[in-house]
């Protein structure tokens, strides 16, 4: 019997056991060929059906229209944060960047690298330590914007759009790294969405990427290095270079698992209730456990962030909790405290032997 | 007992079994963690241990001098084209990049796209259809150049750089995807060296990166986009953001197995033995096998190109050794004829595999 542990870490993050157990199988000879496929030319036709499988299952699972690219490209969301200026905020346009947290903070200090005070600032909830999102009255988007960016989900701080903000009819660029098919939601008004994979879709290295036929036109930068231009990839099906073919893989296992269990149906039921029983616990022992968001509407659904009485607490939580096998507890160094990743691959059952263990930690501790 | 073919792709290539076999033996269950590699945070001590031990087998394997930093990257030799001129080419530098083949003609056309015209072609064998690489007397730097761009083995055509250009004291900036640690050789002309994993490394997905710290000082770039900036990777270590954790780990993989071997030295005169018995059997049968590399002294260790009599006995030879458990020979869709990769995890034995079958082929339709 293979040791597994419990993972709560932030990213990268658990995955689907079948996902692996499928990886491992075949390691040394995938799909018959007697190669692994990380051995695989990115041309033969053995790879090429993983490829083509990995697009049309986001594209299933999705539900993408037809007017949307999937794209499998490297770099993560850091690389991304460059792209989409580089690309989209050519020739003086405008962009509205919602700033969130952390990471929503990085992509805007990124793109006004490349387009300076063309990347305005829609709305701010750094005074109040990202602990919310912005209600609709506090965001200010220009009528000359070409896109709003924000983070649907903040890893670090918990927070998460369960309704995205109100913008009008400008379209949407997003990072969804930390969420990515959670739940089925209507893609139509964006732009362009984009993640890392390793949160809830596969291993680091991949970034996918969402892009609509209008934005993938936007994209004029002829001069820009090839590798950073959304049109070539879209042009060469994510085959312009070599792919990181191994990622790709896994995420098609991943995305073939979750097809398996019922799609993004069967998987937001499962995060419901995995929320419900933290926050139930949490909300339960208010005395004892202190969210970090003070917006109840505004709380995650993938980071549950919480705070003990005490610092030294917290870290007795930690240590005491990897004893009984669970790991990555910690909160984010800026935060402190706790901070329970649930992402896709975390089962209810993953959580219930958590809130068990948070109820005898009261009872011993509170 | 698995089923494993000999595997003469031009990459992603062929691994080392051992690597591999290491990394199936663990997917689950990595360094006793209960997680896969793959679900491990890339800030926790156990993938910590294997960042830092790929980047010092790195300078352990080619004796790095201690003024050199390895870089652990994605995107590939495709985005290093871009990164290049991004960061070294600022402030009305100029460069000279010397033209060999397919690949050398990329790198080159990406640095004009930024760069524009301070990019320079010093030599290029293009008339020659890369058939050979430039003579001395036909290589021209500029006294102000700030380094000097060259392709040290040329996959598509089959030719290398076994000693390296003369281009005075103009530091070199070399792509080594397809010849990266073939065999031991000094650095310190070298301001850069970068190189996709996939052929003589690991997976894809990893770009291996090794740049002197005067270069890393020339790096001034600091409106380029962060991920971007050699500078911010040299660091943060290469986890200025999520690295891919598993392409790493299994270019970690790979190179404690070369050491375990005997390092770069046992790898070359295997490469060398590989090389003889190939061009070898073609030189025997030169009324059959008919290089495409004009000087003998140009031919690649790594990939070795001819034609048969007919294109048709080309498609014959590619299908009857599929059928003998050889894979990957088709040469490339430009040239035609036959291709024979021969990286480092291609064996002696493999080799001598492959001549019999050669040779057999010879007399059948010779």
């Amino acid at each position: 019997m293979t040791h597994r542990v419990i993972n709560f870490y932030a990213g990268p993050a658990g995955l689907p056991l079948p996902a692996l157990e499928r990886a491992q199988e075949e390691l040394l000879d995938f799909a018959g060929t007697g190669m692994s496929v990380m051995e695989v030319s990115h041309r033969s036709k053995e790879y090429d059906a993983v490829h083509e499988e990995a697009i049309a299952l986001t594209k299933e699972l999705m539900g993408l229209p037809s007017n949307y690219k999937v794209l499998l490209l490297q770099g993560g969301a850091h690389l991304s944060f460059g792209m989409i200026p580089l690309n989209l905020l050519r020739n003086d346009k405008k962009a509205d960047y919602i700033v969130t947290g952390n990471w929503a903070e990085k992509a805007t200090k990124e793109a006004k690298l490349v387009a300076g005070d063309r990347v305005r600032v829609a709305a701010s909830t750094k005074e109040q330590k990202f602990s919310r999102l912005p209600h609709a009255d506090e965001i200010k988007v220009g009528p000359d914007s070409a896109f709003v960016h924000f983070t649907s989900n903040n890893t670090v701080e918990g927070t998460q759009w369960h309704e995205f903000p109100k913008v009008g009819h400008v379209p949407y660029i997003c990072d969804m790294s930390s969420d990515f098919m959670w739940r089925p939601f209507d893609v139509s008004p964006f732009g362009l969405i984009y993640g890392g994979a390793q949160k809830n879709l596969g291993p680091s290295g991949v970034t996918l990427t969402i892009i609509r036929e209008d934005f993938l036109e936007m994209c004029e930068a002829q001069d820009l290095p090839s590798y950073l231009r959304y049109k070539i990839h879209a042009e060469k099906n994510s085959l312009y270079n070599t792919p990181p073919t191994f990622g790709i893989y896994i995420l098609r296992n991943v995305l073939a698992y979750n097809k398996s269990i019922g799609g993004l149906k069967a998987i937001e039921a499962s995060n419901k209730k995995k929320a419900e029983l933290l926050y139930g616990c949490v909300d339960k022992h208010s005395g004892f456990y202190k969210g970090f968001v003070t917006e109840k509407a505004h709380r995650s659904v993938m980071n549950v962030d919480f705070f003990l009485p005490t610092p030294e607490l917290d870290d007795q939580f930690v240590k005491e909790a990897k004893k009984a096998g669970m790991v990555g507890l910690k909160g984010y160094r800026d935060i402190g405290g706790i901070r329970v990743s649930t992402y896709n691959a975390v089962t209810v059952d993953h959580v219930k032997t958590l809130v068990d263990f948070m109820e005898q930690f009261v009872k011993t501790n509170g």
